[in-house]
């Protein structure tokens, strides 16, 4: 009668790591979290309090060397990733990790190399694959109730922008926000990138543009099958998240609307108005992150494949490198031109 | 550090008391499952395997009795609410009871004595008023937000018709369908009902008419205040579950539409589309039914007032046994003529 | 090479008189304006200065007796319309005749008594069944894209109430505002309304009340095939003219959404909105005023029916009465009750 | 009490020939058709026929020596513009011409030398901008209603793609299509456009890439503003015209959905969907039509510069031949280097 879990260590107990948490406690009956860890101890604190987690981990050593663990959750640093996926894999641990991997190839070349060595699974957190609506498109193009797909758009806006100093360690907003929308593009079309060209300003803080990173954005995707796309980006839009995407293909068109936290239209003397869209990541990707952890928490228990795999953690970082090479070449460039 | 948890004893394991422990066991932290009854064991052990519910109760005396639950949910059918109210509020229990309380008023009168003279808590499963599309109606008409109400519309249509046999347990459209609708219009308005006109016919299954019950209805209501409204009632929607409200004020109005899977719209050669909406309850209402219970929960943790009493529960049996008189005797009939 | 023209003479230049004249001036190549008379001879001058008509005559009588003119357009008040259609149909001229005929259904037999005795066409001025939206919500039930309705809705509200002085003097709201809808109701439909109850209400303006009108309404009614239906006045409506419908019917529902001067959507700091709808009904209408007089002057052209007849007419000023009635008496009433 | 009129000789009496001569015929009071002249006489014979146009001439220097003519309207194929504007300026007549002046910028300039000398009015056919949704777009950018632009898109699409013959003739997608497109951008943002590329395709017609030409294509725009945009063109969209702009602004965005025949939305068993969008220009942009020669009349009868300057004229064809050279050389081209 009793199921089989799945017993996951969390490695960074952030808003990230929170929000994990939360789904691995509360919506998914075939986890257990069995331990957290976090550089600061007390954030791991009152995330075990929270969830009930029998164990405050001293390190992420600990975590990845207790037999009692299945599964770790990297939801640390990006910098920490690579050389956390190369230590759990070693240690035989199921690995589900935030993106990105690592912001150079090699970094991440080495760390999916270790994960084919040690034959353990690998998930990326590109929770958007999860999204009702993204899903939906995906399946549009993928049963070609839309025919062949001849032009996209991506629309990915953030509500403010990070500040300059968080703007600097990220990696800048390529590996950092776009990248969400690389992996979408691919996702999406099923096919993968040849050529970028980016267009992009500084044209919200001028602090942003000091740490050497852009706020705005527009970028071309030449498609091997011929399509051609955007990503329109910002890192301010008044009004909210603003997340859509549109395709148009040879029998239609499919193209999703921003998620709203109710569906009441209010008639007043001025104008017809509704209530701002859900406002950011959490609100408007609650299920998804939910999902994608359901679906590695059942490839591993299933022992099937990762729905994102590390290669798909690696390709929209060369694509984040290739749009910030044609940003500041101011050119198109090929995606092998950014491999070593 | 550990966190008072309110431990319930949950009393019938068919469709909705699923839904309530998959609440209480995956959404609320301040909840705990103690023990399942029905006069189905196997629907009890299932909903106890899959819940990780310790007991599975012989009977419903054995959960009231039981010291260590605080609180019971009454899921069973509808006949036998009254008498399991009386008893739990007897045996000192706080009380989650699902709609309608009984068939007739002294009946729901003698309940609503017993939880008074108990001193416990009484909740009724009117869950649409913890609905975001609802709430956001009656934050608009509380908050003056469109001024005096002066006409209002309910939609409420469901995918498929019951079987004669349900139509004629249930007690009839109106007591078992409508009253959701009347307890929206009484929540809604802020304000109480006092005449009511029915326009009713049997246009979708001769059997339901033969059962002596309707299938569509347009219910006329007057309230206190002056405004008016319709409820527009169909036991066969081909598109699946319509929930809509809308409401008119001398500042204004608000509508909701209904709410959908995803927000992507399909253009093709022959039309614009989109999915159709979250189809009946469990989907459309999945949220709803977490927070009622939250709300419930909190109420009685923190001693406060539940926020749909007894006498929520009781008024809209009312209006329901008005509603069939103005079917039957095809006139306006008051309120105060259902009354003893 | 010379198109055959429909010459016109109309009796009334006020709002609605050069609103079709604009269109028989500007819109309708197979139309020519004769003459144009009111009894405020300035008004008749403007009309005739602004769009090129040659003569200003002194009477309807002038017009009448005029034998270059084919048809009339009668644009004056509604208790002249009866007569000068009795006096323009033995006088062989065509009728287009504005709503309501009369208020009485004596005078209204009267008239087209006189029209069949005459043979000449009338049409009488229902311009909303030329209008894109209902047009194509009566095309939905016609072709049975829906298959077989069960419930209705029109909502019909205007922007701002009349003077207290224009209600009494309009016969009142039902004969007034709510003809245009009982319309709507048969031709959507395409059946009869047998009986009607009428739930009102003086709730925006008490002026209105105390001139014996109301100003808010809730009409039900049921149809000859069992379908049952409301209509839903308001007599202001702060965000502007509103008018829209829905019908259910086995296989689906259609609904209408109002007219907006352009598709545009802000997303601004605090909301997301549009631009108020179609103010009232010269915008909202335009199309469908020009539309239905291209049907009349055609039908006549061509010695066909017109598309709104007589007793198209007559049948609405019925249901008024019925209307009225089932107000006054509070209860429903067939509309057999108030043939003579 | 007569008004004056503008008399005009219309130059071509093709597909756009025809929209205007019913625009003057019958929409503009203040104007007038004097003759119409085509290659083809049969057509302006119809042509004049039709609209009661009193003469067909032989040629348009007929037309331009007409001393009873006050202004031409310049119809026929692009490459007769320039020198029908020579002409008719130094004969003295206002000018409206359509849409694109010539294919090279040293024909063009050729042309407003000789406007400016002759001291004329001359407007050319960028319709779009007298259409709602485009005014509305631009009055939010103008008012600062929704802060400092910063990314902007265009879709435009056709429905079907034009014949190889066509496209070979017409100069090319960006000459022929996209210059509506680039007019808009410049309107709309109130800026213009430093440098461009373009990224394109074959993915509808090969036939159309063997004449040389593209019928897929994604231009970005960079701005003197900063701002940046894209433009997204595509020969067919099965669903019909689709003809969208939106901006971000640092207060907000402003967007527009296309416009439909009818407001009704159907909801069946398997989809909820509306009609298509109105079917490629001539009904989607009627209004437009019609605005924009008023707009021109009205200008020259009150001596005003008309709203789409030579100027407006010659800068889309130079943004043409810049997104030409991009797409050729596979680089970002500025405006400058297409200037001799």
């Amino acid at each position: 009668m009793s199921v089989k879990k799945l017993r996951f260590g969390i490695i960074g107990a952030g808003r990230i790591g929170k929000v994990h948490a939360e789904t691995l406690a509360y919506r998914l009956p075939e986890a257990q979290i069995m331990a957290v860890t976090d550089v600061n101890r007390e954030a791991a604190q009152a995330l075990a309090d929270k969830f009930s987690i029998p164990t405050v981990a001293a390190s992420s050593d600990e975590i990845i060397a207790d037999p009692q663990i299945d599964a770790v959750l990297i939801c640390s640093p990006t910098g920490t990733h690579a050389d956390l996926i190369i230590q759990a894999a070693k240690a035989g641990k199921h690995i589900f990790c935030e993106k990105p991997i690592a912001f150079s190839l090699d970094k991440i070349d080495a760390a999916l190399a270790a994960v084919k060595t040690a034959g353990v699974q690998l998930q990326i957190g590109f929770n958007r694959r999860f999204d009702a609506n993204f899903a939906r498109v995906r399946k549009a193009v993928a049963t070609g109730e839309i025919g062949k797909p001849s032009l996209m758009h991506i629309i990915s806006r953030d509500p403010n922008p990070p500040s300059p100093a968080y703007a600097r360690s990220s990696g800048g907003v390529f590996v950092d926000m776009t990248i969400h929308d690389f992996d979408m593009a691919r996702f999406l079309m099923g096919d993968e990138v040849e050529e970028i060209y980016t267009a992009g300003a500084v044209l919200i803080d001028p602090e942003i543009g000091k740490a050497g990173d852009l706020d705005t954005a527009l970028i071309v995707l030449r498609f091997r099958n011929g399509a051609i796309g955007t990503i329109d980006n910002s890192r301010k839009a008044v009004y909210g998240y603003d997340q859509r995407v549109e395709i148009l293909g040879s029998e239609g068109k499919i193209e999703t609307a921003n998620c709203y936290p109710n569906q009441a239209v209010i008639s007043g003397g001025t104008a017809v108005h509704r209530d701002l869209p859900l406002n950011f990541f959490m609100d408007r990707y609650t299920e998804s992150f939910s999902t994608e952890l359901k679906s590695f928490t059942q490839a591993v228990l299933e022992n099937r494949p990762t729905e994102v795999t590390g290669i798909d953690g690696r390709i929209p970082v060369a694509m984040a490198l290739a749009a910030r090479k044609s940003y500041d070449e101011h050119r198109p460039v090929r995606l092998s031109e950014v491999e070593a």
